[in-house]
């Protein structure tokens, strides 16, 4: 018996995934994220719980073939991490940290949103496709793209990110990054909320959000939904900046298919009829375009992405 | 001996290289683009031309090992091109009609502009980075992406069609494309042209440029440089522009470094310094950024570009 695991590591927690050598998941779990010292107690952690899990399942250390790791930074070329700030790392090469405490030559690293975009091609709502591009649509806006069924790195480690691609070059508003515009301003959970609050502080349109204290994304989005004609401003304006954003990476990059995740994406079909008509409008030219899809595999897109680095090799 | 050829159709020429196995060009000549039945001509011409000209240069079709093609359509991942406007061509398969003719398993094509992209990557611009994203600024914009070493196609032949993604969302005039603010109606000859008489129609300052009977983009950007604040401003908002889609391909792609040729890249370092500024600010986010480099191998970039992809294969 083969043991593979996929480790997706996460500001709080880590999640880790066992699994066979034909990629079906076995057991996951998680643990806390234990920052500082550069990172050191994590990737300790992470060894003493895969070969622990390993002993428990009936294996032998000799029998682990292969971990593969999602990360929040930019990986370089060459391994390594400079920035992990969420994680407390810099200037790490953390498949080669895991790689001595495990003994074991398969380690695979890559940045967490890359990895994700691997998991949802290779077993979500991107399976089918050859390449894809996802927007991981939460707290932030992540992306990553799987080319040809191989994460898409970059040069400098940062391809996939455009949450800080800028789309509003009218907003006076600063982003979290600093810049002013950026997509994650507008299409994050919290984007969605700022505008809906900026909508209803600038009409005096009879709306279901006024009376919510804590307005989430959902609530814009539910809202949206039934018709509430401030909810419906927000979100259309979402949805216009995702589809031009889209029509970027369809000229850049051109994917097979756009799959859209994160807690946002659990507005369905929804979402994506915001996006379609203007996606369209501003890939006129293109005779093909990519297909839409919603994510499926949610938490566990990172540990089957991560997996997919070291099965098949 | 082995003889490699490039091979670089245009509207109104093919351009073709001779090179040995080393990449060394040791001659290159042109033919009219016979369009028309539906490109048929055009094949067997090239076919016709490489036979002869190996014949001449001392060689036997035997001993031609591989033939790289460019040429403007998409090509799509199963080699079929739908449309080649220019050419008159529908629905062919370019390297398996040029394979066939000249009884040869090595025949490789890419779109013309990914080609040239290659070609600039190996012996031109970008020597020395192994991704790059080139702009080729003539009478359109065109793009083109090498990652790792390799063309980038995308999924249906449409990666790096920079010139049609949409810069400004306020523009009132159509692009050729029949969409409206597309990179092309900035960042081109044309476009930098129609851009300064705008300008100088909508101002009563002073310029240069309100002699010339036939403004050109030479004269617009040798204006810029000589302090003309019209063709300045005009300039400026090609390099905003530049810098803007330069920002999307970095975070969508991370290329190491942009490289830009065409007629309007004759600017030199005059062009790269109306873009530096912006796009550093457009990146903030990202740690590490791409190079800025003018091409060199000017209309020799296809050939280059044509024959890399048969060589070392």
């Amino acid at each position: 018996m083969s043991f593979y695991y996929g480790v997706d590591i996460g500001g709080t927690t880590v999640k880790l995934g066992r699994f066979s050598g034909d990629g079906t998941l076995h057991e996951k779990w998680a643990l806390p994220t234990r920052t500082g010292e550069n990172g050191k107690y994590i990737f300790d952690d992470i060894a003493a719980s895969i070969l622990s899990r390993t002993v428990e399942a009936g294996g032998s250390p000799s029998q682990i073939k292969g971990v593969g790791m999602g990360i929040p930074g930019p990986i370089l070329p060459d391994g390594c991490m400079e920035v992990g700030v969420n994680i407390g790392m810099r200037h790490v090469y953390p498949a080669k940290e895991l790689s001595e405490r495990l003994n074991l030559p398969l380690v695979c690293c890559g940045n967490d949103a890359n990895v994700a975009a691997l998991g949802e091609a290779w077993k979500g709502g991107g399976t089918g496709f050859s390449s894809i591009f996802l927007f991981t649509l939460g707290t932030g806006v992540g992306g990553g793209a799987v080319v040809d069924g191989r994460i898409l790195q970059g040069s400098h480690g940062i391809a996939g990110e455009i949450g800080h691609t800028t789309v509003n070059f009218a907003e006076t508003e600063a982003c979290n990054c600093g810049n002013r515009g950026c997509l994650e301003q507008y299409a994050s959970a919290t984007g969605l909320v700022r505008e809906a609050k900026k909508v209803l502080a600038a009409c005096q349109t009879p709306s279901l959000l006024r009376e919510k204290k804590n307005l989430t994304a959902k609530d814009v989005l539910d809202a949206a939904k039934a018709g509430d004609p401030v909810a419906g401003t927000a979100a259309a304006a979402m949805g216009r900046y995702l589809a031009w954003a889209m029509s970027w990476v369809s000229h850049i990059l051109d994917p097979d298919a756009f799959v859209i995740g994160g807690g946002v994406s659990a507005a369905g079909e929804f979402l994506l009829d915001l996006i379609r008509e203007e996606y369209a409008e501003r890939t006129k030219m293109l005779l093909r375009k990519a297909e839409l899809r919603l994510a499926t595999l949610g938490n566990e897109a990172g540990i089957y992405g991560a997996v997919r680095m070291v099965l098949g090799q």
